[in-house]
This record gives C-alpha cells, sequence and structure tokens, in this order.
C-alpha cells in the first residue's frame, strides 16, 4: 500500500467514524476526540486530513448531496422526456431515504445551528438553490421539447425544490407518518398533471 | 381587577417574555430563571402558571398554530369555491411568514430536540397530521362541488402540507433567498393547474 493509499483509507474511516457518531450521539455531542477513538486514529492524523469537526460535517454533507445528484442524474439519462425523467427521479426518493434516513437527523441538528452563524448558512443554502437552478433547467428543457406548457421555470423549480425540502422534514420527524416514496412519487404526478402538455 | 384578570395578566407576561427570550437566545440557552426576569415575575408565580419551560413553549407553538388555523378559516369564509379558498389561503402566507418569521428559528431548534424525545416528537407531529385531514377534508369538498377533479384527498392533502412545510423551512434558513408570499401563491397556482376542473 503506497502512502497515498493510506492517506485515502484514513480519511474515508474518519469520515465512517464521523458518519455513525454523528447518527449515534448527535452533531453537538460528538467531539474530535471521539471520532478518533472510532476510526482509530490518532488526533494528528485526524488533524492532517481535516481542520476541524465542522469540516468533517461539510464533506459528509457534500458527499450526501452527490450521491443524490448522482441518482437523479441517473434517473434523468433514462429517460426520453422530461415528464418521464421527473418521474423516474421521484422513484429514486425511496432509496434516497433508506440511504440517508439516518443521517437527517445530524443534518437537522446542524441545520439549526446554522441559523446563527451566517459562513455556514451560506453552506446550507448553497446546495438547494444550486438544486432550483438545476430543475429550472430541466423545466426549461421540457418546454423546450413541447412536453411541458410554458411556465416559468423558475417557480416551477421552487415549487419542486420545496416540496422536496418539506418531504425530508416530515420524513426525518415523522417516518412512519406516511410512506414517502410513494407520496413523492403522487406529489410529482400531481405537479405533472398541471406542468404537462397532454 | 379581579384575581382571575390579574393571572391572566401574569400568565400572557410569561408568554410574551419566554417568546422574547427564545427567540433572541433560542430555546436551549433559555432558563426559566431569565423568563422570570424580563417577564417581571417570581418563580412561585412562573410555576403557578406552568409545570415547565417546554409547556410554555408548547402554548406558544399551539398559540402560533392556532393564529394560522384562523386566517385559514378566514380565507375559506371569505371564498365561493374550494379553489378560490385555497388561493385565497395561499394569499395569507405572506401575513404568516410577516408576523412570525421571528419565532421559526426557535420551532427549528425545537423540533431538531424533538427527534430525540418520543413525547415531544408526537406534539409536533399532531398538528402537521392535522393539517393534513384539514387539507384533505377541503379537497374532498371541492371534488362533492365539482371544481377539484377526483383525486384522492389524502394523497393531495399531504403535497399540500409538505410544500407548506417545505416553504416554512426555507423561509427560516434563507428568508431573502425568494419572495417566500409569492412562491406560496405560485406553488398552489401550479397545484390547482392540475386538480382543478376547467
Amino acid at each position: 500500500m503506497t502512502g497515498q493509499q493510506r492517506g485515502e483509507e484514513t480519511r474515508s474511516n474518519i469520515l465512517e467514524a464521523a458518519l455513525g457518531c454523528f447518527a449515534q450521539h448527535g452533531y453537538e455531542a460528538t467531539g474530535v476526540a471521539g471520532i478518533c477513538k472510532r476510526a482509530g486514529v490518532t488526533k494528528g492524523a485526524f488533524y492532517y486530513h481535516f481542520p476541524s469537526k465542522q469540516a468533517v460535517f461539510l464533506e459528509l454533507f457534500n458527499r450526501w448531496l452527490e450521491g443524490i445528484g448522482n441518482q437523479l442524474a441517473e434517473a434523468r439519462s433514462e429517460a426520453t422526456s422530461v415528464p418521464e425523467g421527473l418521474l423516474r427521479m421521484a422513484g429514486k426518493a425511496q432509496s434516497v431515504f433508506d440511504t440517508t434516513s439516518g443521517q437527517l437527523p445530524m443534518f437537522l441538528e446542524f441545520w439549526t445551528e446554522a441559523q446563527h452563524d451566517p459562513a455556514i448558512r451560506k453552506v446550507i443554502i448553497a446546495p438547494y438553490r444550486r438544486y432550483r437552478d438545476y430543475f429550472s433547467e430541466i423545466i426549461q428543457a421540457g418546454i423546450e421539447e413541447h412536453t411541458l406548457k410554458s411556465v416559468d421555470p423558475d417557480v416551477a423549480a421552487q415549487v419542486m425544490v420545496s416540496l422536496a425540502v418539506g418531504l425530508v422534514l416530515q420524513g426525518v420527524l415523522d417516518p412512519k407518518g406516511a410512506d414517502w416514496g410513494k407520496t413523492t412519487r403522487n406529489a410529482i404526478q400531481i405537479l405533472l398533471e398541471g406542468l404537462q402538455i397532454k
């Protein structure tokens, strides 16, 4: 094993250990010492890879978003039209919930703290603004291919993102309150009912 | 002033002081002592009216929900059809945001804590399940008056509630990211586009 491989292994051990600690004890209650112990690394090794606990969290957050982004891109690439793509994206919701439901409480805790810290607030806000642009571009493509009515793409995208945020928050607070995967598909169907050219 | 009137005045002083403390310092960082100081009441008076800080919070939460409920009921009573009622309800969104934006961060903090406390979780979940039933009943009425298509009222209601929850959460985290009142009206218009019989 080269030094670089060892470095990457340590890095991913730290991330995995931090995920476990955050999920089990919450973000606030977790310390760098606890992460090191779980990962089996020294504090020196930790700080070689990450400047702070917050940096570890943000990397986990970005990896989570990247994973969702990949699933959405995959769904879209399998579809031959924008409405079909949106329905396929909604079909990924259950797997997103399944693989990340353990992480959602820590994101919620972090979001709460973000309110009081303008720098962190920016980091949290950036991805959802990015998603708004992403969906706006998709809706624009649907208008151009004549499968969607010529609505304001930004407005429709904002509605989709708000809906997604609401579904995630409710899924965190009330995981058994609904079949969230099915609810997401239904929600997109209702939206498409209004957006689609028949 | 009768003893009862004095009691009610003390009670509302405590609630108002608690609201100020929570908004300024957050829920966790606020103590009963701080609330008493701001309200100008003794701890004895506090505990005569409320068993705990949590009880004060829950009363504020319920009053907030009641205020929103009253606005929605008013909007509905002014309308001659369900679609018009839903649009009027969406029109109240801005004033709900304006009057309560200072309280939203403390609700978010409380929701976060709720995750770890099953008893509190129930209290938080109950109102949104109630709202789901409320909107379900409205959509059912729309189907019966033949202004809405015969969709599954529970599904459509769930979509509306998820959308509302998402709009509120984004409004908390990113108050300047959009015109949230306008976004809410647009969202309901897009939903109605799919739900309404033309």
